[in-house]
C-alpha cells in the first residue's frame, strides 16, 4: 500500500433515495477522520459542480448537522443528470475535470449513484488512468431500482421497498372499506426493473399484498390484465392491482404511452419520464367493468419517505461510503462497493468490491423464478430475499412532530 | 341518571381515516367494561349493516386484536355512504332500524363518522325520541377534513396533517435536487374546506413548506396562480405549490374540471370524486413556463398513512369513543362528542357534548385571517393552532418490519 496524500470530492448523481445521504455520510465522516485525506469537497450537483467548479467544503460544516445527512432523503449535495460524453469522441469534460483535480490537488473521488453515475464513475476512472493521473475512483452504490449488477441489492431499495410494502398495507384496509365494489391499480417506480414494484408483495405475510402484480420482466397483456381483474371483481368485489410504470406491450411499447395516446418525455439519457399509468389503466378497466376505479401513483414519496427508511438500508449505506474510503486509502481504485450476503438466517451482508467497469450500464432484473408463471404475482423466493433488508425502524431525529433534516451551509471551497 | 340495560351497537360511517377505529375501540372496549351494556355489536358498514341485519358480536373478539384496532387505519367494521332519508318523507329505514334495535334489545347506538354520518346519526335519534322508543344515540367524530362545527378538531384530521406536513418536507429535498428548474404541484384532499391543504404549511416551521399554498376557501384565479409560480420560478428556479382538490372559480366551478375539461363523478350524497387536478395543472403551468413540472396527488395515503399518524389523534380519538359510552350510560342521549382546547401551551383539549343538530350538516371552513391577501399562503394563527396536534409518534406495533394491523373474526351476532 502506497500512502496517497490529498483532497477528496463526493459527488451524488441520479434520482433521489432515502438514504443516498447516509452513503455521502460514510464517505464525508471517513474522509474528516482520515489522515491522508487533506480536504473533503462535497460536489454541487455532482459532476456538474466540478465541471462548473463549485465544490463545498464539508469541513466547515456543523458535525452535528453533517450527521444529520444519515437520515436526510435526496442528495444534500445536489445531483445531476448529467450524461458525460464518450471520451474517444469528445474529451472536453475529462480535461476540465483533470483540471480541476489538479487544482484541489483530488486524489480520491467518490461517486455516489445508480447504473448511469457508475458509467460515468468509470468513464472519470479509466480517463485518469490513461492520462496518468494518480487518483482513487471509488463507486458508491444507490438506487431505488435495485438494478445494479453484481450486488445483493443496492442502497436505497430497501427503504423505499419498506414504503411501498407499508403503504400496500395501509391501502389493502382503505381499498376494502366501502361495501360497494372498488378496484384499485396502484403505479410504482420502475422503468426496466420490477423490483420496486415487487416489493408490494411483501405485504403478503400479513395478507394484505394486492390481488395482481406486474412486472416489466414480462410482457404485459391488456386483454389477460382485464380478464385477472374481473374475474377478482366477480369473486369478492375488491381488487388490488400493483403495477410497475415500465409495463409494455410484446413490441416493447410502454403501457404507459399506448394506454393514454401520448407519448412521455424523455431526460437527457433518453429515459421516458413516465407517471399517469394508473390512471389510463385506471380508466380503461373502469370502461370495461363498470366499477368504481381509483388509479393511485406512489410518485416521489415512494423514493423520498425517510420517515419509513429501513435502518438496515440505511446502516448499510453508511458502510458502503465508509467502505469507499477506507479502500481508497488502502491503494483500491476503479471499484465499486457492493454487498454480498453471507448469510441468509440470520440475515447478514458484507461489503465486497466490483470493477466499475462491470457494473456500469449492465441492468439487473428480478429472476424469472421469482414471477409466477400467469406473470401476476411474485412468488416465495423474493419474499426470501427482500424481507430481511426493510427490517429496522429509522431512527430519524424529530422535532417538533416533524423530521428534522440536515441544513447544511454549502460553504465554497477555496484553493 | 337512570340505569339503562341493553344492548349497544357501533356503527362506522364515511370515508377512512387512520384513526377511526380508535375511536371504535374506545367505544367497544369501554362498552365491554361496562356492566349494563348486555352485548356490544359492530354494525358491518355502518348503518347498513344495521338495515340488513348483519351486525358482528364484539365479546367474540380475541381482545388483544380488538386492542390492535387503535393503531389500524381505516374502518375495521367496514363503511356505507348510504345517505339515510328524511323520515318525514320516507321512514321505511327508520322503521326498519327501530325492528332491529328492538329484536337485539339495542339501548345504545354509536354513530362514527363525519358531516353526513352525524346527520344520519341525527335523524336515526330524532326518530327514536318521536316514537318513543328509549335509547341513547351518540356520534363519534371523525374526518381527515376537520369540517365538524363546534369542536377545536376532528379526530383524523392531525394524522393526515402529519402525513401531509411530513411529507411535504421530504418533496421539499427532493424537488430541488437536481441544477434544472422545477416546479412541483402538489394535490391534497378537502372538497370545500382547505384544512388539509392548510397542514402543508406546518412544514414552514423547518423552512421546508410550499412555496404556494392555495385553498377552497378563497376564489382560484388561473391568471395570479401562473403569475404566482413565474415570479417564483424566476426567482430560484424552484417551486412547490400546493392546491386543495376543491378549488374553484369565481362562478364555483371546480378547477378540477375546468382545467381538465371533464365532469367529475359523484357519490351517493352529491359529491364530486375529485383528483386529477395536479395533472391538469402540471400540463397548464408546462406549457406556459416550458419548465419540467410534476404533478403529485397524495392520494389515499394521506387519510391511511397509519404508520406516520399523530399518537395525539389516536390518544383523543380513543378518548371521543369512551367518553360517549360514558356519557350515554351516564344517561346522555342525542349528542356528539367534541374537543375544547382548555390550554395552548402546554396543549389541552377536553371533551364536551353537542347538540347532534347543531353539527349535522354545517361546515367549517379555515378562518379568513389565517389565510394571505393574496390567497396563496397560511399564516401563523394556523401553525400555532394545528402544531399540537401533531405531536407525538405512533405506538403502531410491527412485525417483521410491516404494520401489524388488526384482524378481526367478525363473528355474526345471534339473538
Amino acid at each position: 500500500m502506497s500512502e496517497l496524500k490529498g483532497a477528496c470530492i463526493i459527488g451524488q448523481s441520479g434520482g433521489p433515495t432515502s438514504v443516498i445521504n447516509a452513503s455521502a455520510y460514510g464517505v464525508i465522516r471517513t474522509a474528516l477522520d482520515s489522515d491522508c485525506i487533506t480536504a473533503v469537497y462535497g460536489a454541487a450537483n455532482g459532476i456538474v459542480g466540478v465541471l462548473n467548479d463549485v465544490l463545498y467544503d464539508m469541513s466547515k460544516e456543523d458535525p452535528a448537522e453533517l450527521e444529520r445527512m444519515m437520515y436526510t432523503p435526496s442528495s444534500a449535495l445536489g445531483s445531476c443528470r448529467y450524461k458525460i460524453a464518450d471520451p474517444d469522441v469528445d474529451d472536453t469534460d475529462y480535461k476540465r475535470i483533470l483540471e480541476i483535480f489538479k487544482k484541489y490537488n483530488v486524489r480520491y473521488f467518490f461517486y455516489n449513484g445508480g447504473n448511469d453515475s457508475m458509467d460515468t464513475c468509470n468513464k472519470i476512472s479509466k480517463y485518469m488512468m490513461k492520462v496518468g493521473y494518480e487518483c482513487r475512483i471509488m463507486g458508491v452504490p444507490k438506487t431505488i431500482d435495485n438494478d445494479l449488477f453484481g450486488t445483493d441489492h443496492c442502497p436505497g431499495y430497501a427503504s423505499s421497498a419498506k414504503y411501498i410494502a407499508t403503504t400496500c398495507c395501509e391501502i389493502y384496509h382503505d381499498a376494502r372499506v366501502y361495501d360497494k365494489g372498488m378496484i384499485t391499480i396502484i403505479e410504482i417506480m420502475g422503468r426496466h426493473a420490477g423490483w420496486l414494484t415487487a416489493a408490494a408483495s411483501l405485504a403478503s405475510i400479513t395478507g394484505e399484498a394486492p390481488d395482481l402484480i406486474y412486472l416489466p420482466e414480462r410482457v404485459f397483456d391488456m386483454d389477460q390484465f382485464i380478464a385477472d381483474v374481473e374475474r377478482i371483481y366477480k369473486e369478492n368485489g375488491k381488487v388490488i392491482v400493483a403495477v410497475s410504470e415500465g409495463i409494455h406491450d410484446a413490441e416493447g411499447n410502454l403501457i404507459a404511452e399506448t394506454a393514454s395516446g401520448t407519448t412521455a418525455a424523455r431526460d437527457s439519457f433518453g429515459h421516458a419520464q413516465l407517471g399517469g399509468l394508473a390512471s389510463s389503466l385506471a380508466n380503461i378497466v373502469k370502461e370495461k367493468t363498470g366499477a368504481k376505479v381509483r388509479g393511485i401513483e406512489f410518485s416521489l414519496m415512494q423514493r423520498c419517505g425517510a420517515h419509513i427508511a429501513s435502518q438496515t438500508d440505511i446502516d448499510e449505506s453508511f458502510l458502503a461510503g465508509k467502505v469507499a474510503v477506507e479502500s481508497a486509502i488502502n491503494g483500491i481504485t476503479d471499484k465499486m462497493v457492493a454487498f454480498e450476503r453471507v448469510s441468509q438466517d440470520p440475515y447478514r451482508c458484507e461489503t465486497k468490491l466490483l470493477d466499475l467497469s462491470a457494473v456500469a450500464n449492465y441492468e439487473k432484473k428480478v429472476p424469472d423464478e421469482w414471477i409466477n408463471e400467469a406473470g401476476n404475482g411474485i412468488l416465495q423466493g423474493y419474499i426470501d430475499y427482500a424481507l430481511p433488508l426493510i427490517q429496522g425502524e429509522t431512527k430519524m431525529p424529530k422535532e417538533n412532530g416533524l423530521p428534522r433534516f440536515a441544513k447544511l451551509k454549502k460553504i465554497k471551497a477555496e484553493v
